[in-house]
Formats: C-alpha cells, sequence, structure tokens
C-alpha cells in the first residue's frame, strides 16, 4: 500500500457563460507565455490564498476580472487528474505566475453567467479577455477544454433546478425568439417553436410588457422581462 | 493583496447512505483518539495518495471499507473552510493518522448509497463501522456534520436527475409502501400514499412482481423490483 501524502496547491478555474443572441460563449483570458505570435488563452482561475475558502477564491477571480461584485457562482467539480498541470509550457506558467516547484495542482470549477455586452472592468492580471463560441474554442491549457465539456451539463442541471438563472444570460426586456435561442444554444437542439411558447405560457415570472421591438424590419415582436417576485412566491410554494 | 499561495493536503470524505425500512442512516467509523471512553465517530476518509485522482480516492476508501467495488458514487463539493481542521483533537488525530505539520487540508466530499443489511468486509484503517441514523448524528470531527447537512439537499438533486439511484437503497424485491417510506425519509416530510401510488404507476420501470409478502400480520403486499433495462430504454428516449 502507498503511504505517500504529498502537500499539493489548489486553485479554482471559472466557466463565465455569455450569450450574444446566437450562441453560448465562454469568457476566456489571455495568459503571457513566451512563444512569440501564439494567442494562449485559457480559463481565468487562481491559486488560492492562504486563508481563503474555495467559494472566496472563485469570486475574487470574477470581481478582478468584472469589476461585479456577488457573481451568481456555482461550484461544480474538483479536477485532480495527477498529470493535468505537467505539460511543460503550463508548468513553466505556473513558475513564473506563482511560485516554482508546483508539482501538483488540483482545481475546483466554478460555472458563472454574464450579459456579453456588459462593460467589464478587468483589473486582473491577465491583460486581455475576449468571449469565445463555445463551438470554436481555442486548444486550451491544463484540462480546460474538459472542464468546459464537462461544465455544459453542470448548466442544464443548474437551469433546470433553478430556470431563474437563464434570464442572467438575457438583457432585462427580450423577446420569446431570442429566449428560445438560448434554450436551442445551452441544449444544442432545435427546439420545437410552437412547444417552446406552450411552455412558456407556463412559466407564471415571464411576463409580457406593454413594448415591442423598434426598427425591425419583420413584424415587432412583444419584449417580456422575467419577474423574480413570481419567481420567488412560486419557489416558495413547491 | 496577499500573494500568500501555500501548499495544502487534499482528502475525500464519504457520505453514505443507507435506509433500514424506517429512516435514512449513514456509515460512519470509529477513529482512534486519546479520550477514555469517548466514541469519536466520523465519516470515512482519507488523505489523497501522491498519483491518485480524488475519484479514485473515494473508491479506495469506500472499497477498504465495504469490501464493493465500484460502488455508485458522486462528487458533490468541496470543503475548503481554512479553519476546518484546527480543532486541537482534530489536529492530534492528523499527526498520528497521516503525518505532522497538517496546517491545511481541503476535502471532496461524496455522496453513495449502500444497502444497511449488506455484510461489509472492512480492511480499512478504521477498526469499527456503524450505520447512525441520521437525525441522531453526534457531533462529529472537522466540518463533517455540516457536509452530511449539505448531502441532504444534493442526494434530492441526485435523484430528481437519476430516480434509478433511488432503488439501490432497497431490497431486489420491495413493497410500495416500502419506497414510498424511503421518500419520505429522503425529503423529510409525509407525502400523500393516494398520490404517490399515482407516481409510482407513471414510473414503467418499477414493475410487479408475481409474489406477495409471507407471514405478515396485515394484508400481504405485492413485491415489486426495479427494472433497469426499462429504465435505461425511458432514459435514452428522452
Amino acid at each position: 500500500m502507498k503511504t505517500n501524502f504529498i502537500h499539493t496547491y489548489v486553485s479554482v478555474d471559472c466557466v463565465v457563460f455569455g450569450f450574444d443572441d446566437d450562441q453560448l460563449n465562454i469568457l476566456l483570458v489571455q495568459r503571457d507565455v513566451d512563444k512569440t505570435g501564439v494567442k494562449d488563452l485559457k480559463l481565468p482561475g487562481s491559486l488560492i490564498y492562504n486563508e481563503e475558502d474555495v467559494d472566496d477564491a472563485a469570486n475574487r477571480v470574477l470581481f478582478e476580472l468584472t469589476g461585479i461584485k456577488k457573481m451568481t457562482l456555482r461550484q461544480f467539480r474538483c479536477f485532480a487528474s495527477p498529470d493535468r498541470a505537467s505539460d511543460p509550457d503550463d508548468m513553466k506558467w505556473l513558475d513564473k505566475a506563482y511560485q516554482p516547484n508546483i508539482n501538483r495542482l488540483i482545481t475546483v470549477a466554478y460555472l458563472s453567467l454574464c450579459k456579453v455586452d456588459r462593460k467589464l472592468n478587468n483589473i486582473s492580471k491577465y491583460k486581455q479577455t475576449e468571449w469565445c463560441p463555445i463551438d470554436r474554442l481555442p486548444q486550451m491549457p491544463f484540462d480546460h477544454n474538459q472542464i468546459v465539456k464537462k461544465s455544459l451539463t453542470e448548466i442544464r442541471a443548474w437551469i433546470e433546478r433553478n430556470p431563474a438563472v437563464v434570464f442572467e444570460l438575457l438583457p432585462h426586456k427580450f423577446t420569446i425568439s431570442q429566449l428560445h435561442k438560448l434554450y436551442e444554444a445551452i441544449y444544442n437542439k432545435n427546439i420545437d417553436i410552437r412547444n417552446f411558447h406552450k411552455k412558456v405560457a407556463t412559466m407564471s415570472y415571464v411576463q409580457p410588457l406593454d413594448e415591442k421591438q423598434k426598427d425591425v424590419s419583420h413584424r415587432a415582436a412583444r419584449y417580456f422581462k422575467f419577474d423574480k417576485k413570481s419567481y420567488n412566491r412560486l419557489k416558495t410554494s413547491m
């Protein structure tokens, strides 16, 4: 029996989803590596501090990245494969960004949601951030591609238990067509629009506004809003 | 800004649920501490090995504890409060059970399910195991009481997404009354039996057997079984 209990370093990584009216995007950061002309994008993250819980570390990372305090956040999985930080480029970057000899790094992954048109106030160590469409993600360092893949299952489970989170991806007023496209993007499949209208009709917290689209070439659609009070009442009564 | 990135130790802890026809129980182990006459029960767990992923560590803990290979297992949360291992008794035990100077310990918690009447083949470092009713849990070391509390929300979410797991808590043949009591125990509330019968009628994978209870003082109830094939067909078609 092995009795080799080593110390390890623990980080958090955040998968921040955004929706641009057409597809799901993920917020990536550019890390500084010694490769000329190579854009090296990754999930935003950080090693946890000495006196810091993992949830606090994830909140800190998102605040430094966006300027938004208390973003909706959900821890979803710890990734701890022994070789997840064994790529020489990744080890070199860890040396430079944190400290030398980080021979084992375990990460706790979080889901979050953000409107893509929101102005971000980035004060993090990452110089550049960008929204990247989920179906055109680059090859990322560590196991970040695997983390994103897993996060897609998780965001569905999250929405099924807590449908309110969907509306954090939409503008305050939205059309049913936008909501429909968002559900299609999250489930990555076509959803019959008539059945979808029936489904929305059962959501008492999706409420029509006295306002329609303006300056559109097609027939102007009505705007709707998410009514948090109705939602909370419904949730309490269940 | 703090830049103190320390190394830490990582463990796994397992909340194993069992159902004894009346209430939910959790499998606890007795740890060896220098307190005379004090029973010190905790969740089964272990520090992870050098070359071990957290899922593998949880499988190892459960195998050593029960002799069962590949128990159904679900990672549910990382607990990382900076002071979770700061109690002097807990620090003393860590020194003895593992190695000195474990100043920060983060744990990844797992859910599992086991039939309470199953004979366990315990080859773990813990001498004694016992099933403890969920409403009579002792004060446990570290944050184990908090982990159990959180696990109750998690087992509900797990069952809602994957109803098959419920049947791992029941004998191979069971009555609707047993299934009803199990749901009441999991949700910790009374569930109307007539509505419950209607609900079960919609579960095509809960199938009646040509067999009834014997030697019972009340009217003998029919036995049912969980049909995995029907369940999987239904799941694939959804």
